[in-house]
């Protein structure tokens, strides 16, 4: 039986855009899990809430639910040992949860200040309204004055990813020669980036940019697949 | 025979304040490799370019030379395999080249603007000269104008370990239950700053202070046994 995958999408239900749901996505198909995604609005709190979660990512596995993308890396990790492992030992493991709070910190909260005004246009009506009211209250102003500016703030974003771009000097991967989670947590972000906007948030020439496209050819090119904009 | 470390220090040969260095330092002392320090100044480069080096940390291991604590560390993990693992596996070997390139972007350069200005008065006259001029060119402007408004500005600073603080709440040190070379890559800036300066780049409630200070008791108190600030 696949593991059932609670996956937030767009008015279109083929556009999946949420950051820590791809982790998710990419952590099942690195594992080589069989999934099911189900197409989850941000209105459809009752069905997620019957599992205990408030967001998703959620994962249902035989009797289980799990929710929050970290907490199902490491239920997968833990119970798919024989499985081709997400974080190549304990010191991956911890060193992961570092990774996972700066892109969250760095890329999520950096590419939303470049791309979050045109998320409202893929969304249902009943959807648009509650993210256009929730994150205008998070960020104290209009999502248009959030991006405003974008084509000479992406400049500083840009110079965020130094230590990617340093630790993909070492290798094609941030894992190492094949990717792992590491390389979901920080794919994560930049898949919803592209998935929502076409504003490009790396130049071409950036080494962070191939590694992006590996990314999307990894794991069956899954990532690929998605109806993305860049 | 121990190994060799050539130490970047100050006046006080017992001042050693290289955030290189501790990184170095601490890894020795992981392995618990015997260790004999060489204070090491600025104006000494005939000294380490006879091992083909231009910066310090240089460490002697029999017939051998290796300079550069990325590489020393890598060094001692290949080289002493059955002692205490540095990176508890691939994986963390891996993000750990990630967290070097952020620490040494975020952590060493963030601090520099805290300190940089405090540390000619602990050098000999020559390497003061030298060190003023060379990162007067760097920043294009005075070492004390590069940390005026300090008080300030450190906001700022502890603003970026958040990634630090998120990663802290799972585990007493980055590598897990016990200090690993990612403590080391991080602690390195951290003494660097206690060691030339009395200003305060972490406020005592932080959690990131509260693992410097178990840091410092970390390896015999090593690191707590330097001569510094605070």
């Amino acid at each position: 039986m696949p593991i059932t995958l609670y996956d937030l999408s767009g008015a279109d239900p083929a556009r999946r855009f949420s950051p820590y749901c791809w982790r998710a996505r990419l952590a099942l198909a690195h594992k080589g899990l069989e999934v099911e995604t189900i197409p989850w609005r941000f209105s459809e709190r009752d069905t997620i809430a019957a599992h205990g979660a408030e967001k998703v990512p959620v994962i249902l596995d035989g009797g289980r639910s799990v929710h929050d993308s970290w907490r199902i890396a490491e239920y997968l990790e833990d119970t798919y040992p024989d499985r081709p492992s997400l974080f190549g030992g304990e010191g991956g493991r911890a060193l992961a949860r570092f990774l996972n709070g700066w892109a969250d910190a760095a890329l999520v909260g950096g590419m939303a200040r470049l791309v979050v005004s045109d998320i409202p246009a893929l969304l249902d009506p009943i959807d648009a309204a509650y993210f256009i009211e929730s994150r205008e209250a998070r960020y104290g102003r209009s999502l248009a004055e959030v991006t405003a500016g974008r084509e000479s703030q992406v400049a500083a974003f840009r110079e965020t990813l130094i230590p990617l771009r340093l630790a993909l000097r070492r290798a094609p991967f941030l894992h190492g020669d094949a990717p792992g989670y590491a390389d979901a947590i920080v794919f994560g972000p930049f898949q919803w980036a592209r998935c929502v906007s076409a504003f490009p948030v790396l130049e071409p020439s950036d080494p962070v940019h191939a590694w992006r496209e590996r990314m999307l050819d990894a794991y069956g090119g899954v990532a690929r697949a998605a109806p993305a904009f860049g």
